[in-house]
């Protein structure tokens, strides 16, 4: 049988739970995978002309970024070690009250050259200015699931509420067409819009089949601004507003209560993405992921903007997953490499409502990412799951693709020139400084 | 005035504290730094045939890695997730007892590898067969203060406690001549010797004017253990021992109390060397940096072992240092980038008794990284020190100099075949599997 191209290598690692398959193979046609296997069957079933063989290296499947603001790789290392209060008011809004079309579009391409650097090959994005976004990602080629930022006051890229959202339709349709980007509807969080507008969020939702991405419950101060104006705290109003019955992300979910966790348990079709990184730099707390596992609660994982974390790097926010929760807990045992390796992949697809996406099996998308097992801190390599949460630092990725297409290829972006990039940012920052 | 080589570059941080230097160059002669300074006042003042311009990049002092087992990228990955008992006696011991000099030396050199690969320069190891440590570093060209580790039982390496110590003066002997390789005294903790032994490791290290190195108040196990047989806990039982009036250097420090931080702030020479990473990975706890702040005890920062980390590098050291204290003590301006970075520069070359390293100045030895600063997460740059500390994956290193040679350069290690180790580490796993 024919397909577009075979990947060949000594490593490959379907998923988070199936053990890795030694020299390896996958063949390719039409962005999806058509099978993985040995070298030696794959190459007896499958012709190409095209056979790239990555040596001593692991494929495994691409990382899922569940919770970003790509765009902030404007403000990486702007403002840090920070009260949040002074930090957003005094340093993050100002600078964002003077983005411009040019600066999203510009800093979201270098939020995904660094995606793709590190492996990651999809991500959700929510932020201003979201049809920049969608351009960067069309042009780079990374998988995209995002939308306009929904605020109850007018942002410097949405006159109002009723903007943003339709914003994030006209982008929904025109992107209709590419298998690689999708919209969701993006209230900022419950504190920044009112009952009305999640009303009309959920009604558009309904109405164009999709899911609904929010921030909620990322600190106990959210929690009390939230129960002053509305006497509940933030997941009880959630469902109350009725939101549980939508296909829903909420990033964060920090500040919970026994009753919030049978609530998640409850619901049908929500995923909770957590923000390792962020959450401990802006000292918001922890996700109680271990609790969550037990309710079986899905979740997922994100790195939030590049100004609170301050890299858009899926293999640190696994890593920083891991480790906190197992001092956290005073158990080593808890949130095991298997557990944050799934949630990173498998996790991230469910949370971005995309079926076809993170693991590696035939007719999933080819999206994909290699890691050069030759780097010194991934020898030796006795459990491959073990070495991407606690070895790896996501820059032995010596390959990045998505949807059957090589977007990173040992150190070249294949997509875009990344030294224009580099000096349109010169340019830029000159401009604004 | 004629020096060795010039290196230029578009930034350098001299140490935590000071502001970064532009369009900056450094004067070397004799593996120390001459001079720092403006690349136009320098290339006046200096002539030399060996000008290396590495454009767009940040020069900082070599991390100082201040406890690790280096030989320990043996068992990288080999066990995770398990608590900490079963995971050494079923997994760590047993692959120890079998530890020969032949791997020890070949594993220390992956782990130096690995380590300037990340711009780590300097380090300070305690672990079995040392001589073979010693030959990796001597090879390799890295700085290093190593001992013999020492216990009541005989290990692997050494019959007894005596032999172990007439080892350690040996080394001390034999590479007394180098500048970048010293000897440290390293009985191993409390609770594998006795008092009789860490006597006799206090005689040693004053009559040969050494530092003591050992793992103090790893864990409330320890404390536990050292509770019922001395009645005292750890950092009294080692002040009763006489310990505090050496120069000496405190692995870990996890579990402590009030008495605990009077006693460590009374001590004239001691640092205590937390490694979060490890900590968090075994869930032993969380050393109490901000406080050790408030009474001005010097810290120092280290990797572990890669069997409990599980990397080698610095950079994440850094990070997971700053991130965990933000979460732990709900502040995110404690352990802030500039006092992390310290710990990993001056505050190792203080824990190593090493005062000639840790910072760019005129009469210190030539030890420094280069970062890429066009690494698609460390742009825009507005702050170096935070992004080594919270932008920085360590990989950026495109540069590493000890004594003023090159030991890793764009990809290359200067002073060995990274591939022939590669097929002798694949050789000697195969014998051992």
């Amino acid at each position: 049988m024919h397909c577009d191209t075979i990947l060949l290598a000594s490593k490959l690692l379907p998923d988070a739970y199936s053990p890795p398959l030694s020299q390896a193979a996958l063949a390719i046609a039409q962005g999806r995978i058509l099978a993985i296997g040995t070298q030696k069957n794959i190459l007896a079933d499958f012709s190409t002309d095209s056979v790239r063989d990555l040596g001593c290296a692991l494929i495994v499947p691409g990382f899922v970024n569940a919770h970003t603001h790509v765009a902030m790789t404007y403000l990486r290392g702007y403002a840090d070690d920070m009260q949040l209060m002074p930090w957003l008011t005094e340093k993050i809004f100002p600078k964002e009250a003077q983005l411009t079309p040019e600066i999203v579009y510009t800093f979201s391409l270098l939020g995904f050259a660094e995606m793709l650097r590190c492996g990651t090959t999809s991500c959700m994005d929510m932020y201003l200015f979201e049809e920049e976004v969608f351009r960067a990602a069309y042009d780079c080629g990374i998988r995209l699931r995002a939308g306009e930022g929904v605020f109850f006051f007018p942002s410097v890229s949405s006159p109002n509420a009723e903007a943003a959202l339709a914003k994030t339709l006209e982008l929904a349709e025109t992107y209709a067409n590419t298998s690689r980007l999708s919209a969701v509807i993006s209230p900022h969080s419950l504190y920044t819009t009112d009952p009305g507008i999640l009303e009309a969020c959920m009604d558009v939702a309904e109405r164009y089949e999709l899911p609904i991405h929010m921030h909620v419950a990322e600190s106990s101060d959210e929690t009390r601004q939230v129960v002053e104006r509305y006497g509940m705290r933030p997941l009880p109003f959630c469902q109350h507003l009725g939101l549980f019955s939508h296909t829903l992300s909420l990033a964060h979910v920090v500040d919970t209560t026994d009753e919030d966790y049978a609530l998640l348990a409850s619901a049908k079709n929500c995923v909770c993405i957590t923000n390792p990184t962020s959450n401990m730099k802006l000292a918001s707390g922890i996700c109680h992921l271990s609790r969550f596992a037990t309710e079986n609660i899905p979740t997922a994982l994100g790195t939030d903007g590049a100004a609170s974390n301050n890299s858009l790097n899926m293999v640190n926010a696994m890593n920083h997953c891991a480790l906190i929760h197992k001092v956290w807990q005073n158990d080593p045992t808890c949130m095991d490499a298997q557990t944050v390796f799934a949630m990173a992949t498998t996790g991230g697809a469910r949370a971005l409502a995309l079926p076809d996406i993170g693991r590696l099996a035939p007719g999933m998308r080819a999206d994909l990412a290699v890691f050069d097992l030759q780097a010194p801190n991934l020898c030796p390599c006795y459990n491959p799951v073990s070495h991407l949460v606690y070895a790896a630092s996501g820059h032995e990725v010596i390959l990045t693709m998505v949807d059957g297409t090589i977007l990173y290829d040992h150190g070249t972006f294949t997509t875009f020139s990344y030294e224009e990039l580099l000096r349109h940012i010169q340019t830029l920052l000159a401009k604004a400084s």
